[in-house]
């Protein structure tokens, strides 16, 4: 970064405010974010004033509960952290915890902003909610109340229906926080800055210079512990509803005339609603069988702990997208994504189309390789464009090089979940999903979750490749363009 | 470079062939000539049974020629390279010499394919062409014979044009090779490719997205032991004629249909046509004055050894061009060279218009700045594109960003004079000047000439600036930004 850099937002520091933490004790809050809480509180950007209130089913005390983070998060977590942290039971069927937690706040005046993080599983989203807003804590009377979820935002467009509706019925659209920490790595953010910042790339951002756009999301990981969620989603709902379909709106989004929530929302839905409803060729899925990853050998899914042994439950997927606009008709976003897959990578590629004329055609025997524009989110956030060049040397030769920009080491340590929270307690909504964003993504997948809810039995691809055989070459030719 | 680079030219190897240096015992044919040779011998790029002649006035055996070279030239001058070159006296005031050397070139059965070499003063040119001619050396019979002289191409339009018909009464244009060592630097050759190979450049490379271009050539070392030559000519003759204006000319042509000499030469030669006469405005010159390079003092130009005390010859110029055709109309090419001043930089900057509208101005107080394209010749050369990115961390900041590519160390240790000798071996003509060209910068730039003529005194700037004070703002910005 050079020269001095030009901020929005949070202009004056942090204000003090109250973060209640649903789902304390879990695994999610302990690993992610708590962490993320005490580095916000060591590097300033959370007021000396807030307070934390830790919450769960378990009765503990606030020093037993201040020990169990102390003990498992290191270094993030201390002393100085911890004495803003108490703890308080809070039991869904007994809505008198929740009022006592509220009374307890005012008693002991804790600050009025307030806002409440669900750390806990999908289906509870809905009770907390209910609880929440009975014992009064989503009203807002001179300070602000928010709540935030993670997704999985329902299991189809009924169920998030509904699960706004019920969110709706004790918050304001405008409180609900709805997080996609994907939205908040670096290089996500960058997409918009990237395009609208810059004169340079818009002018060729559109089916006129633009031939194909992939989105990657492969992992090496398998299901792990979350067999019982996994298996009822499979990898459309965990990856497509929310992170591939966001990357694609913030990809192909017109500009909007300011750069504030609402506008930019506005934006994404309009590319959410123009989708053409997938076709059958627009979609390939495969489940992973028996492997090896690094070396190691990994199990069929169907063999993981919890995963039932006839499970159609599809781990990969390949959903060819067409946005149907004035500037991408034509244009195939190909969203990729699958578990137990070779590498582990996310990126963006824009792939550009050939030169109208080669002058060096009669010389050269092939077509001229493309342009191509890489976003990378992982591994190594960065941006770079291939691009061909004469070889150096006596000989006249082409060949393809990358010319490209890391921003490996330049950040403040903040990550995605720090990002997401200091958004929240700013009320600043631009990373965060909008219930008509949601419903849109739900409406837009349902043929092809219909499609492979009739795909028994699944495709099965070996545990480190690159998927069902059919898609192996695409994908090896977005992989490849990386590792250099 | 990724993959197998495909070439051009050059597909079957080298031809043998006699090599004809006249000049061979003058400074650049030590300097520069014999390595470039010796350089291409050793990686093959001349063919073993070819043959090399050293002339000069000088009466020397071929012996005595070997170790004059061998002892020079350390390493590059091995025994099996020194063992292609035979001596001859030649003497442009007896045409014997000529004919006597023809004579033994053909009775010791020498390759009759011949390249005649003007290591020469420019002032021989014409006295070497004639007596090249009437020993009838320029004659082609089945074989191939080529002259091949460097800048400079006359004084004014006047000289070039009888230096051109005197040229012309012995060898054709075809034969004639007039080397500009700038068009054998990779990243110049570079252009072409980099515009012409690439899909998503030339959308961008017009008046619509280009604010102006700047060509950037400044040295540090002063006139030298070159003041006979410099002090009638300056700086406009020294480099705009030929360097910048070529660079100009690959930067703003039109994609010729195919990658041939005489294609691009004919694109070279329009922009040459279109350029708007200079104005007294465009146009602006000075001295270097006594100063300080790295430190160390230096003296002022009129005090350089051979140089008239009361001289007015301009060491500096920045002069703009604007070439009136549909593409570039209004947009100002910059170019820029001068003698002792801060830093030798050799450059070409793409500046772009700015977005046409921000979406952060109401958040952002300035204007955000805009791209630019860096085409780097020296030091280093490679490819850099600044862009607008989001700073990573927590707040939401915009800063400036390179994205950028380094040729370095990837060549095969062919320098531009080896390059450029390749292709006069081959008959490749197209990094060279043609006729039409010289003649078409001379008119151009006569204006200016006539300009720097009225201008004494001459505006002094200090060595180890950037030249004439209201020039530094603009030529530091160019500077700062490879400084990265």
């Amino acid at each position: 970064m050079n020269g001095a850099a030009r901020c929005l937002f949070d202009p004056t520091g942090p204000a003090a405010c109250t973060i209640v933490v649903l789902g304390a004790t879990g695994d999610l809050a302990r690993r992610k974010l708590f962490p993320a809480l005490a580095g916000l509180f060591a590097r300033g950007r959370l007021a000396e004033e807030s307070r934390i209130m830790a919450c769960g089913r378990r009765m503990m005390s606030d020093e037993s509960f201040r020990s169990l983070l102390g003990g498992g998060n290191g270094a993030t977590a201390t002393p100085e952290f911890l004495r803003h942290i108490s703890y308080h039971r809070l039991d869904f069927s007994e809505a008198e915890t929740f009022s006592t937690m509220a009374a307890r706040m005012r008693a002991d005046g804790w600050p009025a902003n307030r806002l409440f993080y669900l750390a806990l599983p999908p289906a509870s989203y809905e009770d907390a909610a209910k609880c929440l807003g009975n014992a009064g804590l989503g009203r807002e009377d001179g300070n602000w109340s928010r709540i935030v979820i993670e997704k999985p935002f329902g299991h189809d467009l009924e169920s998030a229906r509904r699960l706004n509706r019920t969110l709706h019925a004790h918050f304001r659209e405008e409180q609900i926080f709805r997080i996609d920490h994907y939205l908040a790595k670096e290089t996500v953010q960058n997409i918009l800055v990237f395009r609208f910042a810059n004169a340079i790339f818009e002018p060729l951002w559109n089916r006129q210079y633009i031939d194909s756009v992939a989105i990657l999301a492969t992992e090496t990981l398998g299901v792990g512990s979350r067999a019982a969620y996994y298996d009822s989603a499979g990898v459309l709902r965990d990856m497509f509803q929310n992170h591939l379909l966001q990357i694609l709106a913030l990809t192909a989004m017109e500009p909007p005339a300011r750069f504030e929530a609402e506008q930019v929302q506005d934006e994404k839905i309009k590319v959410f609603r123009s989708l053409k409803p997938p076709g059958e060729n627009d979609l390939a899925t495969g489940q992973y069988g028996a492997g090896a990853i690094d070396g190691e050998d990994v199990a069929a899914y169907v063999d993981e702990p919890g995963v039932p042994p006839d499970s159609a439950t599809p781990t990969f997927a390949r959903l060819t997208a067409y946005i149907d606009n004035w500037r991408w008709r034509g244009v195939p976003f190909v969203m990729i994504s699958g578990k137990r897959l070779r590498k582990k990578i996310t990126r963006i590629v824009i792939g550009f189309r050939s030169v109208p004329h080669s002058m060096f055609r009669d010389i050269l025997a092939d077509d001229i390789p493309r342009n191509r524009l890489l976003i990378n989110i992982y591994p190594g956030e960065g941006i770079g464009l291939s691009f061909q060049s004469k070889a150096p040397g006596g000989r006249f030769c082409l060949g393809e090089e990358l010319m490209r920009f890391d921003f490996a080491g330049q950040g403040d340590g903040t990550d995605a979940y720090g990002r997401a929270l200091i958004d929240c307690l700013n009320g600043e909504r631009l990373l965060f999903w909008r219930q008509d964003g949601i419903e849109a993504t739900w409406k837009y997948l349902e043929p092809a979750l219909a499609c492979c809810g009739r795909q028994a039995p699944p495709v099965i691809y070996p545990a480190g490749t690159y998927g069902p055989p059919p898609e192996h070459e695409y994908i090896s030719s977005l992989v490849g363009e990386g590792e250099r």
